[in-house]
């Protein structure tokens, strides 16, 4: 278990959970805030595993020549993209537990390497009151290369039980 | 290893990837195709290794009880709407091995529960040459209940290296 980070306008403001449930004993979010989820780096054991569940083989994703060759990825295999996507869900399920997802739209920009440091971040774009939950689209990116290159852009829209950030981050 | 189909327009004509290597022996993606996954049920280990490569640990996914609760999914945990989406390049890939996502858009619109049998189809709207790839628009589309509900909605864009199908469908 590893804190989160909330971020609140630019230039990124990034605190850890537990000093934000110091500073802000009922921190609820809102527009404009954002949160970046700690870095990380996909490894060969982890796109191995991800072919696993999904049955997604592709040799782009397995294969340093075929990557290089057919798929044109300079520095051999690639990760899968919607397992680096998948941090958007992780870090919004993250902060809030039982967030609903609703959509997601995502624009593979840049490829990610076996390897490479990834940083993901969600921000509020617009929080409306959905009966008792509240229904949030984010601007959901990520970024490679310390934040110079923007890997995956899109947007998500998330039903969330709350919007009061937990205090216990699970990622 | 299990076959993969090919089926043209509606209503679908589903042929096994053996039959149309023969019956086709060149058999090349045409605006208007669908392929079909095979039929799978993701299980609550797929969920649980998936929640461990992703780091989504939403206990929605994981929680009988806290789904039908916080989560109101009234049959209990659901599968990871992102785990459910890898059915759409995995499926593409079976069929393009080298095929590279360029962009992805998913709408949740019903929820698959761990067990669910789900099948999974892309039909290629238009395609374009890009270089010496082409550039396809699916439609994606998940389903489950017998092919009655609709999962997940959405299109995706993908350069294939070809546009002959793979008689290796490796799905």
């Amino acid at each position: 278990m590893r804190l989160g980070h909330l971020a609140r306008a630019a230039p990124l403001l990034v605190r850890t959970a537990a000093t934000a449930a110091t500073a802000y004993p009922a921190a609820a979010l809102k527009a404009g805030d954002a949160l970046r989820s700690r870095r990380r780096r996909f490894t060969e054991d982890d796109v191995a595993a991800y072919a696993g569940v999904s049955g997604d083989r592709n040799p782009v994703h397995l294969d340093d020549a075929f990557a290089r060759g057919t798929g044109g990825f300079q520095r051999g295999r690639v990760v899968h993209g919607m397992l680096v996507a998948s941090l958007f869900p992780a870090l919004i399920a993250a902060h809030f537990p039982g967030a609903v997802y609703a959509s997601q739209s995502l624009k593979f920009a840049a490829p990610v390497y076996v390897g490479d440091e990834v940083v993901a971040q969600v921000q509020a774009l617009q929080i409306n009151a959905a009966g008792a939950r509240h229904i949030v689209k984010f601007a959901t990116k990520c970024f490679t290369d310390d934040d110079q290159t923007l890997a995956i852009d899109g947007e998500a829209m998330a039903f969330l039980p709350t919007l009061q950030l937990s205090t216990e981050v699970m990622e």
